[in-house]
């Protein structure tokens, strides 16, 4: 099986002020066409360090992607640190500085002289097509490696790494196939799932699963290798078929759906339209409806009635329930989903009311404490809630559970 | 100076489902007591290349930081890997199983036999305290450098660090100073900016000068050192002051704040209220303005009025209007806005009208086209804008450009 390592170039992301999502972006691609990586090496921009690094790199895999410091100020040392390593130099190419002119003259921008330096990549090696920067990347043999350096700014670097390099890779991983499956869930924890799937986790198994947790979504990953692409389809396919019995509604989705995705389709087969009526989660769960590319076929409108005076005035809550309940109560919750879905004319209607913190706890209702109500045809569901950590995650906890209680509410 | 080297053990790390935001946690915290962190190694849960990582981390840096690998099942070998690097053998405490029972007990949890392997630290090392979680954590001294092992769990690592490893390192730290400054601009891009500020961000000046942009924020970092403290700060202070001068009202803030928290700032100043109204941001801009704590000082409510019918019955947008001009154009963006502020009964009113995409562009209104409306006491702001990118940084660029534009308001 091929290997590859990857290295990260840039002081910034020795500074803790980038966090490296090209490192995770690459890995997850190279995984994907069955070449794991090994190992990551993050460094300065210093020559000696990254020429070290693409030694230790090029020691661990037979290809290494390597990161950043392709730009043009005099922090950017990829180029000298690739021809250093490579025992090569650089050589100034006439065609890669006309592309580098004719980027500048397409956005009627002066190139500055100092992006010259660009055009600079080492003798024997390939220059990669940069289509929406200046930065051209960099292929070189070395050791019976692939030695591949990119742009550090994660646009330029996943468009070259789509169009220039993936199917390159392709090529290179010849001969062993990886099937990877990705199970979505929601509605339990990490450890919950963790031991109700016991043995089918343990480490060394193929295909190997395990487990991710973002923000109540537990990701369950299933690896299946084997000699050819259908044997380890169908090894994926037949762990797959196994979760989904196991797990039953536990998994709301596969691959990079969002609970938002899953409910949109649902409204969308069913012909189903939702309003939702927020306060405490101030626009999240709109936001996550609507981050959907055609969400307006089944979103119609969202309140964030983030006043007392708003639940009132918009959404026909009657001030009398808020005096008795309180605004964060289970019959104002009701009250707003379904003034909502009255003034929204809709199928469905969801409201949400918390605390979500730091401030307005009281020992009756502590911060996380959120009412979730789900509306539909003259019926309603609505239950309290209490979610821990900071005020982003119990927003965010509260509008994810807010949806995936209309998702069980669309399956029956 | 000090320098330190951070190993992040792990192979969800390497495997594209996890960012590791651990070694840019730890990176900020080290450079903010002025330990700059000069490498990162990221390797697979295996005993080798954790001990080889290890001792590539102590060649570089006085102290290395690990992450990882301290749980109780049987990929995790962080315990083993060091004692391997340290050259000495593991061994039960007696004292530290008792405090991983107490953990489960606490909650009222059976503990796993498997937990018990959590008691074992290598001889001659010291552990640390977990108090969220049952790893404990290992610090030992080797060759002269300091090594510490925390758990890979980002809520424990950090508890832990600062609980039990900050102020070591500040010991260590001694006799250097380091002053950090940040300041958050928007409104021009990097470049833009760099071009503006010309040879301060010159690599080699101390004060050190870098940017970093997100979503259009342009965060320029300020790092001074000195002999001590106050030197430091004073050397700080005053590139602020001149970044300040130069940058005029592009600089929005300092440190950590966002667009949204500054706005609130003035408004709340001002005892000023808002309301917003959003199309194609579909939610951002009040999720934006209510992650700030306490934003219902201000913010009344806010409408998502994703169909034309909720812009026409919620807002009161002329039906006429929209006929005419298209939902997204500046006449409905400035209906949108009056609209929402009659209706809040607010002082401001913002609204956005937009594509999004990736559909629903044409020749005319192609992707990315926005119409922003602010509106306060009979005068109004509208513009039309072009953002680039997909539909999450249209979204994102589309929000984020409507509070600056408010935030200028409230400037004069």
């Amino acid at each position: 099986m091929k290997t590859a390592s990857i290295v990260s170039i840039g002081n910034e992301v020795l500074s803790g002020q980038t966090i490296d999502t090209n490192a995770s972006y690459l890995s997850g691609e190279l995984l994907a066409i069955g070449i794991p990586v090994v190992s990551v090496y993050a460094i300065g921009d210093d020559i000696d360090s990254i020429a070290r690094a693409f030694c230790l790199a090029a020691g661990d895999g037979d290809i290494v992607l390597a990161t950043g410091g392709l730009g043009p100020t005099d922090d950017d040392v990829t180029r000298e640190a690739l021809a250093k390593f490579l025992g090569s130099k650089l050589v100034f190419e006439e065609k890669l500085l006309r592309k580098i002119e004719d980027f500048f003259e397409r956005r009627t921008v002066e190139m500055s002289p100092r992006n010259k330096v660009q055009a600079y990549i080492p003798v024997g090696s390939k220059a990669l097509e940069n289509n929406i920067g200046t930065a051209p990347g960099i292929m070189a043999q070395a050791q019976g490696k692939l030695i591949i350096a990119l742009p550090g700014v994660p646009s330029e670097m996943k468009q070259m790494f789509e169009e220039s390099v993936l199917e390159r890779l392709k090529e290179v991983a010849g001969g062993q196939a990886l099937a990877v499956r990705k199970l979505k869930c929601f509605g339990a924890g990490e450890s919950s799932i963790a031991e109700l799937l016991g043995p089918l986790m343990q480490r060394g198994r193929d295909p190997l699963i395990n487990s991710t947790a973002c923000h109540g979504v537990i990701t369950l990953h299933i690896v299946a290798t084997a000699g050819d692409e259908d044997a380890a389809k169908e090894m994926a396919d037949e762990d797959e078929k196994l979760l989904l019995n196991m797990l039953g509604e536990l998994v709301y989705g596969t691959g990079e759906q969002t609970l938002a995705q899953v409910v949109g389709q649902k409204l969308r087969q069913g012909n189903k339209t939702l309003a939702v009526a927020e306060s405490c989660t101030g626009g999240i769960l709109a936001a996550l409806l609507t981050d959907v590319p055609g969400a307006s076929d089944y979103f119609m409108l969202g309140w964030v009635t983030y006043s007392n005076s708003a639940k009132i005035s918009e959404l026909g809550v009657g001030a009398e329930l808020i005096e008795k309940y309180g605004a964060v109560s289970e019959p104002v919750a009701v009250a707003m989903a379904e003034g909502a879905r009255r003034k929204g004319g809709t199928d469905y209607a969801i409201a949400i009311t918390g605390i979500a913190g730091p401030g307005g706890g009281t020992e009756q209702k502590p911060v996380g404490r959120v009412y979730i109500s789900v509306v539909w045809a003259g019926r309603s569901e609505t239950k309290g809630y209490f979610f821990s950590g900071d005020r982003d995650s119990i927003r965010l906890r509260a509008a994810q559970t807010a949806l995936n209680i209309l998702r069980l509410k669309l399956m029956i």
